[in-house]
């Protein structure tokens, strides 16, 4: 799969990068002799005139790729990838960067753009995002040689360098706090099964409302979505020992559930507590307001981007974790009457 | 700021295209001395590489550009771009092209970023979004020779092909709708000012509320934020003769205004019936779902992609009017008590 490179044509030919340089480029600065060798070397060598032609004029294709593979109707109301995408935008247009995005079916799908990309010189690195346990695209690209760098974590990214932060204490944090307003029936309405942050916020919730003794503590599948979302809510509202708090994994779930509590003549928060994760504008605009697990996204994804970027111009990138989200209380929690 | 092709230079040296390849690729198949001669003519008429190495390997760089002058935050939370954005990369994937997406602060930026994409061949197209009254981006784009289809309309596009639909018929049904259930006081929260659409929205309004004899019809500006919808419902149900209905731009501003509702406890629709603008699955997340004016965006992007490609090729394309909005009615609607 390793494209060959001018430093591989130069070391064949025995002259410096620079005189591959000027012949590829067919510029004057190199004897004709040397030039035909040079030619020779790169033609053996499967030199491609399209990832020459980035390598000839010293520039590489100032694209960093970005494959999302969730349904286009999720991507369109869940603020949190625009968000990502405004801080990715932000940094990369400050260093001249584009992002190429494109929306694929599955994770078999995504390795087959990053794939064309890389063959194809259009991108010089890719971000990865929803990361799952047993991610197939991280062997896939660490063999691909793509520079790359994980949006998730912790672990489960090889060897490509990762921005992660701590899903688990932020859960710990908020069901510490519903239990101390008095909640007994706590329950967990989850994200996508296979991602790996849903499994830590999930094991996160066993792990406390074992430690809280909250044994009606439950937590169900979602797609993310808000009919899910209002689906789920209306089962669990509907149940003998209905919960009298619930977090959502995202802040679209979670105003379909303010929307189920209302629809059921539910008090929220006397009847009903309600925890968004992903605070976003939207939290703030229902009534009441809805306490939300916060972070700044845009910062997240300008510093994953910088560290793509420095990826790409070949530094040796770690592993960086950023802070953890921070609740923010409003309107929808309180004590349970 | 045209570019010198492969073509002029073959013009200038007498030499076939072919030859020219072959001499800036520095392929063997052309003589050493012709080589020379093709090589100072590129020189002279500023060949760059990077032009160079799209056409060397006869292609171009498959990438459509757009350019969003919102600002992230907006952008993160409303569901229209991303739908249109998903539209997009169906039709674009699906020709083997890329979107590169890249978020401008003003409208000269958006021009820069334009500039320099088609400087340095990074797209072959672009996209132009929220189309202004007397455009200037209108003229700089058919100056610049750069294929464009503007989304947006009618009319206000130059020379340049579009994609619009009729944004009075849908709004005056609307107005309509309200009036036959008895509404005689109506509010529009409108968007952005500069924007063409909502100038023909608030026209249209402002035409059918003359019509139907209704003189307390206001229309109040936005900058499309639930803050900002939130802040002009919470004034327009302050005041004495408060409107018994409110026809807001966008989803996310109903939302908000939804909210206020609640916070005054007024009943929806009983004292307040909300229509919403751009149905998306958010309208009917709420309790009461809301009413809303509705298109197939993502199909509306796809059309746009399309003919973008069309253009591309060279082929000569037209305006293509969508049809208009619909009306869904849901809970948020009603006769005012």
């Amino acid at each position: 799969m390793k494209r060959p490179t001018i430093a591989d044509i130069a070391r064949r030919a025995g002259v410096s990068k620079g005189a591959v340089s000027y012949a590829l480029n067919g510029r004057p600065g190199v004897s004709a002799g040397t030039r035909q060798r040079i030619l020779a070397i790169a033609e053996e060598v499967g030199w491609q005139p399209n990832s020459a032609a980035r390598a000839l004029s010293g520039s590489m294709s100032n694209v960093v790729g970005l494959a999302l593979c969730r349904p286009a109707r999720v991507l369109g109301i869940e603020p949190f990838f625009m968000e990502l995408i405004s801080g990715l935008e932000a940094e990369l247009s400050a260093r001249d960067y584009g992002l190429t995005l494109q929306v694929v079916a599955d994770a078999d799908a995504e390795l087959a753009v990053h794939r064309r990309w890389w063959a194809e010189r259009r991108v010089d690195g890719v971000l990865v995002c929803d990361l799952r346990v047993d991610d197939p695209r991280v062997p896939a690209l660490e063999e691909l040689g793509l520079p790359a760098v994980v949006i998730g974590g912790p672990a489960h990214t090889g060897g490509l360098p990762s921005v992660w932060h701590d899903d688990a204490q932020p859960l710990a944090e908020t069901v510490e706090y519903l239990a101390a307003l008095g909640h007994r029936r706590i329950a967990h309405v989850a994200g996508l099964p296979e991602l790996l942050h849903t499994r830590v916020r999930t094991e996160a919730f066993h792990d406390v409302t074992t430690r809280l003794a909250l044994p009606e503590a439950v937590t169900v599948s979602s797609d993310y979505t808000g009919e899910a979302g209002a689906r789920i809510t209306r089962r669990l509202l509907s149940s003998p020992r209905r919960p009298t708090a619930v977090i959502y994994d995202n802040d679209v779930m979670a105003i379909a559930g303010l929307g189920v509590a209302q629809e059921l003549r539910l008090d929220v928060p006397g009847d009903l507590s309600i925890v968004a994760w992903d605070d976003s504008p939207l939290c703030q605009l229902t009534h009441p307001a809805l306490t939300a697990l916060g972070r700044d996204i845009p910062a997240y994804g300008a510093i994953a981007a910088k560290r793509l970027l420095a990826a790409i111009a070949g530094e040796d990138v770690g592993d960086h974790r950023d802070v953890p989200a921070q609740l923010t209380t409003r309107g929808s929690t309180g004590a349970p009457r």
